[in-house]
């Protein structure tokens, strides 16, 4: 696990530079073009459909021969194993739908903004994952009282922060210890894409998208805090660069709706006839069940209880909507979440130094007016 | 196929405008985290994994009931016809593979950028389509001798130049009774995804993107040139808002390269060590075969031949290889390539209004030094 030397011509440092203006540059939009977020009308599949579920991926996709891949499991264990996905699959099966979020979500919103992949609001995805609980297979390698962190290595390569390193994340030995967290191999009952991890990726529900680690080659009991890259100073709620911050765990409550109407092109602001509206969307929380969401058709002025659906599974997004009688005029539509642990989705949250966590609620800007189509929400959901 | 009356609040004019600086703004920046493009490594794949292939989508992905949708065939057609997806998948069955490019691929790399989806370089995919060829259906129709034009309209709606419109392009009768025109509900041996027009979309081998409507709704053959948006002014390469210029139709050739080594995050410049590389990728035309691909490892300043291998089908794209014995130091990697019909890939093209057909060549920026893993490209292609 030891990280090899850093290249160090034109790369930048440990922690992302801040942006003077809004507007996004050719190097932040190289990321923009490569990893994708979900469109929002999206939002009315109970499981997201391949190619529409959120994507975040630091360097190359590897290239996986399943038949010479391995996964090793080693390090501070009574017992080391290296497995094949076969191996794995006659292991216990256990599928869930979890819901995934990237952490950088709602960073390019920030103000000013951290340099990094520019989100919006939009990188979340649901998906049903199907693997063998980690917990099994953490038992029957026997680890050592010594042992405190689990570490987590994928194929996946490249230099960030000036550091040339593989993917590697890690969780403490309890947190790895979870009935839910999984070892998965099938997304919505497929074989994992390349892009989602083929063959074999982690699945923490609950955390935010880089503690699953993708092209898991290798799982490492340590005896010491696991302090790589990604792990510190990455994807953690810092002030500035030079206070160290608190690590990045659990998803936040955010809401999500799906736009009413049509479309312009270029703004994306909605345009709808005025007349009656259901409006959906989800909203999920790493930290509890969802326990109600509000909408505001005022930009956030006043708020109305929206109604819940049911929630597929523990980690899964649950469902809302929400009658709207639309008047003519210009409207700013808003949903916000709260979550069973008392968490509320706020209107504007803290700055932070590597754009993290940005839960705000989400604004969408409608025109009600004549000579427009009426178009209604998609049904269902 | 009247088009609606215009929302007017908030909405650009006919023709995009011109960005001041080479940032893109967070206008530009919705569009780029809904759509994407493909992830360069990802040209080590013969046929694009589905969420890998290039995305455009002007507006929503519409939701199709496929029990209730129809294909209505009609216009200047002696039978009108009323179709279901059963009705098509008992025509004749055929099954090509095509490479997919946006005309707008490059647009970002405008100085000054017009302001639209702001591809880089890698808005394409290649993909086996399954249909039925449109030709017997229209043969089938009837046309009348006076039929001109063979509109296509998509189930998208929305607004854009401050036309509330459906997705329509047309293709003149000749082009559309072309033997490899499809009426495709099948991608790479799957049904169509939503965001690739499920139930149907039409596939043009050769031409550009947009002229594939997906979630095809009607055909209906036209005495008079059509008109709508999507086809003038949209996709013209024109020198400036004044000038309707020419619509862009064939795609030029272009060639692009598995980029070499490993990237840093941000900068996505490439680093491997000294040694013996095999430099890969793909190269396409809608103009005719692919004749040569040349490899410049010096920024463009000399070129050599690249090996050719074999392309899968006359509209598919062909890969192509080159050994590289890459020193230490800094180096521009470009790739060029030229078709049968005598167009050659340029190092900058003719600035247009729209920012279409952008095929200048690809630039790869590698350090090659000590301190870095050897990464070989991934095999195969």
């Amino acid at each position: 696990m030891a990280e090899g030397d850093g290249a160090t011509a034109d790369i930048q440092g440990l922690i992302p530079r801040t942006a003077s203006g809004p507007d996004v540059s050719l190097e932040e939009l190289q990321l923009a073009v490569r990893n994708h977020s979900l469109p929002l009308e999206a939002l009315r599949y109970d499981l997201t459909p391949v190619g529409m579920h959120y994507l975040l991926i630091h360097w190359d996709i590897p290239q996986v021969d399943v038949d010479s891949w391995r996964l090793e499991v080693g390090g501070s264990v009574q017992k080391r194993r290296t497995l094949t996905l076969d191996d794995l699959k006659r292991m216990p099966r256990v599928s869930a739908q979890v819901t995934l979020e990237c952490a950088g979500n709602g960073r390019a919103r920030f103000s000013p903004r951290p340099i990094s992949q520019p989100w919006l609001f939009e990188a979340v995805g649901n998906a049903e994952w199907t693997g063998t609980p980690l917990r099994h297979l953490l038992e029957a390698s026997g680890p050592f009282a010594s042992a405190v962190d689990v570490v987590f290595t994928g194929l996946d390569r490249g230099v960030q922060g000036g550091i040339e390193q593989d993917y590697e994340r890690s969780l403490s030995v309890a947190e790895a210890g979870r009935d839910e967290v999984l070892l998965a191999y099938e997304m919505n009952g497929q074989p994992l894409t390349p892009q989602h991890g083929f063959p074999l990726r982690l699945v923490v529900p609950g955390w935010y998208g880089m503690t699953h680690v993708k092209w898991l080659r290798s799982i490492t009991l340590v005896d010491a805090p696991f302090r790589g890259y990604q792990q510190e100073p990455a994807y953690h709620l810092a002030s500035s660069d030079e206070d160290p911050g608190v690590p990045v765990t659990r998803i936040l409550p955010r809401s999500l709706m799906v736009p009413p109407g049509i479309p312009d092109f270029m703004s994306r602001i909605r345009y709808l006839s005025p007349g009656d509206y259901t409006l959906q969307g989800r909203a999920w929380s790493g930290h509890g069940a969802i326990s109600h969401v509000q909408v505001s058709i005022d930009g956030g002025k006043t708020w109305d209880d929206a109604e819940l659906g049911s929630a597929a599974a523990e980690f899964a997004w649950r469902s809302w909507r929400y009658e709207w009688h639309a008047e003519a005029g210009e409207h700013e539509l808003c949903c916000r979440a709260a979550d069973a642990a008392g968490n509320v989705q706020p209107l504007t949250t803290t700055w932070n130094a590597q754009g993290m966590c940005n839960n705000a609620v989400q604004r969408v800007k409608v025109v009600v007016g004549t000579g427009v189509v009426p178009v209604q929400p998609p049904a269902g959901a």
